[in-house]
């Protein structure tokens, strides 16, 4: 019942209006697999470079992460660099630079061929495709995205999204997708590329699922103390994955279900640098916000 | 058991994507109104010019609202023009005419005075306040504002502020009233200015509500057609106000329907110019989006 996430392992440089920090722990793969950690196995397929320090590598596979697949390649890792203003819903990046990215070729190691749970993160279409191509039969394949992508490998994402059963972007990333400023709309239309499930990502503002004739809104947690949005999204897919493989149940009130464990992850992470914010829960601290968020959301006919 | 509100009766000239319309029925007090109007008796203290067209006062008592209060003065009527681009959430105001509410000394008739509920609608805090000193004893006091009054008239709306039960306004009004950037903190700021319950709209995001420790997050009604957000606040603030005083029930409970039901009427106000789209609405209407809102935010422990 694990899942299998690829994406990047970066060192990102994040500056914020409560403090900065400079090459720590980051990258799609890395939010999406500590906090996925809590609920279920995980395993990644990424890449690092030489440079990489060994102690982050033994860190995730101290929680418990399946470090397989994840290559050290020569030459110099990843790295991201952004700022945040007063208003963390607008980020600004300062400086990408890919290295041993740029020619990162997901290769699913043989033992991992067979995970049931999938999660393509954000890196380019064609080669979340790569991956869907070299695993046997996943139950559940969900992708994520990038304005970059929607903008500059539109028709390679639309085939790539096609072949998926959820998708989860942004709400900007939504109505630039569907090229729709209704966010319902815009949710419609991404339904109609293909996946059973849209999920959008509003921040602050909470997420939204989409399935058919269906809408769950869901709250943000009230987090008094957001100090670095980095990494809140895949977090959330995290949270959301991991409890659906943990359950392996795919009825509609468990999605649900997922994607307030998805919000109770991205609200951890996003209470400190890297994945600090993640570090060392209980489960008793993510069922206190599980049930937060339930006391929260309810009202009586 | 009916509400008194106080406001603007206005001419609003409004351009968006979809169309325009030139010197249609607005102004806070008439959207109030209007929502309000399906759930309980109102009645209006504004003001209007002599050139104010007579139908629309017919239209307004037409309803079953009490326009024993509203005077026609000498002069013009108050005007708005504003325009909306594709992102709803952002108005350009084009021109504001204050004309005859320039003057506006809101005097509540003798008849009016023992109303138990009294809505402030965005006007001077001190005119507010005014109103406060003719009325006796009300049950409830909500009082909204704007971005206007909180750089200019600070001093003056924090007076009264402190002698409100709820207050009802905008996230970045929140944020800016508290000067705080936090949303969570900013309305726990905005409560220890002395309202027991802070409302904090937030459009296509839904509403947040504060109250003690307590916080309730209501979602957006899913409006696939967005037509014109002018007085989306206004009509919020008439379905919450109007639920209470239909009810009489200040408990904790009640309250969040009060907040489900002005979302509600939000949601149809959106739906074309003026007050159209609250226009020749059912109970039916009504209670069925209600049950669309339960149902899209429920989820299971």
């Amino acid at each position: 019942m694990g899942i299998l996430v690829v994406g990047s392992v970066a060192l990102d440089s994040v500056k914020t209006p409560f403090g900065e920090v400079s090459e720590a722990l980051g990258g799609s793969a890395t939010f999406f697999s500590v906090a996925a950690g809590y609920f279920t196995d995980v395993a990644m397929v990424a890449v690092v470079g030489t440079d990489f320090p060994h102690e982050h590598i033994e860190y995730l596979s101290g929680l418990g992460i399946d470090v397989t697949g994840l290559v050290v390649q020569e030459g110099r890792t990843f790295r991201w660099s952004g700022s945040y203003g007063y208003d963390l819903n607008e980020r600004d990046t300062l400086e990408t630079q890919l290295n041993v990215f740029e020619d990162f070729l997901p290769v699913v190691p043989e033992s991992l061929k067979a995970m049931e749970y999938v999660f393509l993160a954000n890196i380019d279409p064609v080669l979340q495709r790569s991956v869907l191509s070299q695993v046997t039969r996943p139950g559940l394949v969900a992708l994520d995205t990038m304005n970059f992508y929607i903008e500059g490998r539109k028709e390679e994402l639309l085939e790539t999204i096609s072949k998926v059963d959820v998708i989860v972007l942004n709400d900007s990333e939504c109505r630039e997708l569907a090229l729709e400023p209704n966010l319902i709309k815009a949710a419609r239309v991404v339904l109609g590329m293909g996946p059973e499930t849209v999920i959008v990502k509003k921040g602050e503002h909470g997420a939204m699922m989409f399935t058919g004739d269906e809408c769950f809104s869901a709250p943000a947690f009230p987090c008094e103390d957001v100090f670095d949005p980095t990494g809140a999204g895949d977090s959330f897919a995290g949270g959301f994955m991991g409890h659906l493989a943990r359950t392996g149940d795919l009825s509609a009130p468990n999605v649900r279900r997922a994607v307030i464990y998805g919000t109770v992850m991205a609200s951890f992470s996003v209470e400190a640098f890297s994945v600090k914010g993640m570090e060392s829960l209980t489960l008793s601290d993510i069922e206190g916000r599980y049930r937060v968020l339930k006391d929260m959301s309810h009202f009586e006919l």
